[in-house]
Order: C-alpha cells, then structure tokens, then sequence
C-alpha cells in the first residue's frame, strides 16, 4: 500500500520532511535495539553468573548425612542452567554485531539515498521557472520520494524484525535448554529414591556389616575382642596412659561386660 | 530394607554414634536446603529487577519514526518476565518458610529421640551386670536403635524431598509462564506487520492526506494558496519581519513558483 504516497502531502515540503526524518530516525532503532540487547545480554550473564555461584554453594553442601548425594543434583543443574545462560548470552553478543553491521549499512544506505536526493533536488531547480508544470512536477516528485522513503523504511523494518527474530529464537533456545535442565532436576530427584539414599550412605558410612542372626557371616564384636585382649597379659593397663583415645578402646581393664556403653546413647 | 541394622555394627557404639550424628547432620541439610532457596530467591530477585529495567528501557525508546510501536511489545514482554520471575521469588520465600518449620519440627523430633535415648540407657544400665545377656540385649537395643534412625532419616528425606518438590514445581510453572511470555513476544512480534507499522505511522504522523490522483478529494496545495494569499493586497511582506518562521510561511512575496523548496531534497 502507498501509505506514504498518500499521507505525506500537505504544506510545502513539511511531508518530505517527516519521511526523511523518520529515515534518520531508523539508525536511532537500530542503536536503541543493539542497546536493549546490550542490556539483556548483561542480565543474562549476571544470571548465569548466579547459576555459577548457586552451583558452588551446592557443591559446598555437607557431604555428611544421607542427604549428601543430593547436593550433587543441585550442582549440576545449577551448572547446567549457568551455561545455558551464558549460551544465550553470546548469542545475543552475536546478534549485537549483526545489528551494528546493519546499522552501518544503514548509514550508507541513508548516505546514497541522500546524494540521490540531491540530484534529484538539482534537476527540480532546473524546471522551476516553467512555472505552469511547477505543480505537476512537485506531485510527481513527491510521490517518488515518497515510494524511495517507504521502501527504505520497509526494508530497515523488515531488517529490524529479522533481527527481533534472532533474538526471539536465542531465547526460545535457551527456554527449550531450561526446560530440559528443569526436567532432568525433576527426574534425578525422583530417581534418587529415599532407600537409595539410606543405602549408599549405609555403604559408606557403614561401620560394620552383617548384622547378627541375617545368617550371614557374624561380625566380630570388637568390645569382645577387647575383653579377650584385655585378659591377656600383653594387654595390662598399657593403652590407660594414652591421652588420645581411638573410641572404644579406653576400657580395656574394666568390667568383662565392656559394652556398657555401647548402648548407653542407644533409643 | 533393613540398612541401617545390617550395616552399623563393629566397634561398640560407634554404629550408633554414626547414626546419632547423621541424624544430627539432617538439621544442617535442612538449614542449607533453606540456604541454596534463599539464594535462588534472591537470584530471581535480581532477574525481576533486571527486567523491570528492561522494560523500563523499552518504554524510553524513541517514540520517532516507524519502529516506535515495537518497543511497546518489548515492554509488555519485559515487565511480564518481571513478574513471572517475582512471582517464583515469592513462591521460592513461601517455601523457605515451610523448610524452616520443618527445621523447627524436625529439633523436636530429635529432641523426642534423645530422652528415648536417655530412659533406653538407663533401663539398659540395670541390665549390665546380667554379664551372659549383655551380647544379645547389646544387639537387640542395637537393632532397634539401628531401626529408630533409619525410621527418622526416612522421614526426613521424604520430607526433604516433598520440599524439593516444592521448589521444582515453582520453578516449572515459572518457567511454562516464561514460556507463553515468549510465545506471545514471538506472536506480537510476528502479527505487528511492516504494513502495520507503515500505515501506523503514516496515519499519526501523516501531514495532508489524499494524494492527488488518487480519485479521493485533492488536497490543499498550501504552497500554492499561500501565494494566492501573497498577491492579495492584505498580505504583503508582514511576515518578513517576524524572527521566528514557520516552516513553509517565509517565501511569501518571491516568484510565483513558491514550491521551489518543496522537493530540494526530493529522493
């Protein structure tokens, strides 16, 4: 549609005046989409430094308790999330290079539109003093400007939105990437059961194993052991004299039952 | 399974001791878990304030020119980030609270199980002396000390979990809103057509309507009448006195062909 061709008449060149303005204003789009990019990408990267430092703090969580493993869950998808938004961050320093490329362009696109103009303004000068076709002419010209104006502003406008469309996908990307990291959290979360969890630290922690009366091999009841120990004459009163005790070795020389305080704490 | 009874024999009580600290340890995970929450309230914070600078940013865009319109979708993007991301913030220091209550909870609990604990020792200290039934008393009040822990660590890692949970459902349902903000940025992006922009524009910043030719209503060439005006008796050169002038008002009494400057920069 000659949206221009139609609007932009009325007193003198006042018309010619709001297009071409509006031309030159294109390149303050441009410089104001590279800086809201600018911006955006900045918010990603201190997001994605966060990620970073949440992931840190996980990787700090106590690796004591049952709940230890779970940290690891945290850590990683912590991590995960930081590179993705560092991910989305370069892209959007990628799309600022492609805007300021553009807006170069832009520059000498605007440049060559206004040589033109001004030959165009020079052959007018020409025709002016026929003053009977002066009318005709200044419609025709007019309206050629008008149409150069429109197609200048289509095509940066078709470049800007191609532009929002980089931007649009980075970040649909990195949602997609998000998504994924989310749903994996979700699943290693549920993956790790809560017997999982009892086992493996029962695994590592384990002070002994076989529980009497599984049928499996009995364990050696340390205190017992000490007992015998004790009653040999190698044993005496040697270890008393120690000021650091390894636990439960420090009542070699009592009572036999040297388990009294084995379940003293016990519930 | 029976983890805990099968695994934290050996050396007299320091099974038990194992488990008491573990238990112990569950307070510290719990703390933490309230810790990494409130750092990720706080990173969402930081992003929901980012946003609202973008959006802040995207409504100081130049209102000039065709572009104009697009940072209006830019804003209503931004500032709905913003709130998405609040809103996770929000949910995220809701379950701070619950963690913490589960904290308080959870001291009780142990607080329970320590004075069990204590009466259990004490009842068990009457028996010592019964030297031949000390090994199957010390197993027994083992095992069922081994199966108390085991009891409050499930407990404690369902409920960790169930807040686990809690923290990954905000984050999903932030993360669908996310979602649909882009879905709509990408749509209002996409429905906002050069055409649109073009007529937009054209319409608001237009300065005389209805091209000639067009077959609507010719315009007014002001060029034209105000020449008419300057060879009327009434208009002389009053103007050309005055030290501001308005655009297209200053040629009055020059050669009939008035719209010499019209097309000067004519593309």
């Amino acid at each position: 549609m000659a949206f221009f061709q139609n609007n932009f008449w009325g007193e003198k060149n006042a018309g010619f005046d709001v297009l071409y303005h509006n031309m030159k204003h294109g390149q303050l789009a441009t410089k104001e989409l590279a800086e809201f990019v600018r911006e955006s990408a900045a918010i990603e990267e201190t997001y994605s430094k966060s990620m970073s430092k949440l992931a840190k703090m996980a990787s700090n969580g106590s690796p004591l308790g049952t709940f230890a493993p779970m940290w690891d869950v945290f850590r990683v998808s912590s991590d995960k999330l930081a590179l993705c938004h560092l991910e989305l961050m370069r892209k959007m320093n990628d799309l600022i290079r492609d805007i300021n490329k553009y807006g170069d362009e832009q520059v000498k696109i605007h440049r060559k539109a206004e040589l033109k103009s001004k030959k165009a303004a020079e052959s007018f000068a020409l025709c002016i003093e026929k003053y009977n076709r002066v009318g005709g002419e200044f419609e025709q010209k007019m309206s050629e400007s008008a149409q150069k104006f429109q197609e200048i502003e289509e095509a940066h406008l078709r470049q800007m939105k191609q532009l929002i469309k980089g931007y649009s996908h980075s970040i649909e990307d990195t949602h997609v990437q998000v998504g994924q990291v989310h749903e994996e959290f979700k699943q290693n979360v549920e993956n790790i059961g809560i017997d999982n969890l009892i086992q493996k630290f029962a695994e590592q922690k384990g002070t002994g194993r076989e529980r009497p009366g599984t049928g499996k091999e009995r364990p050696a009841l340390v205190g017992f052991e000490e007992y015998m120990t004790a009653l040999a004459p190698e044993g005496g009163k040697k270890s008393r004299a120690k000021a650091f005790r390894i636990p439960g070795l420090g009542k070699r020389d009592k009572e036999p039952d040297s388990t009294d305080s084995v379940v003293t704490e016990a519930l």
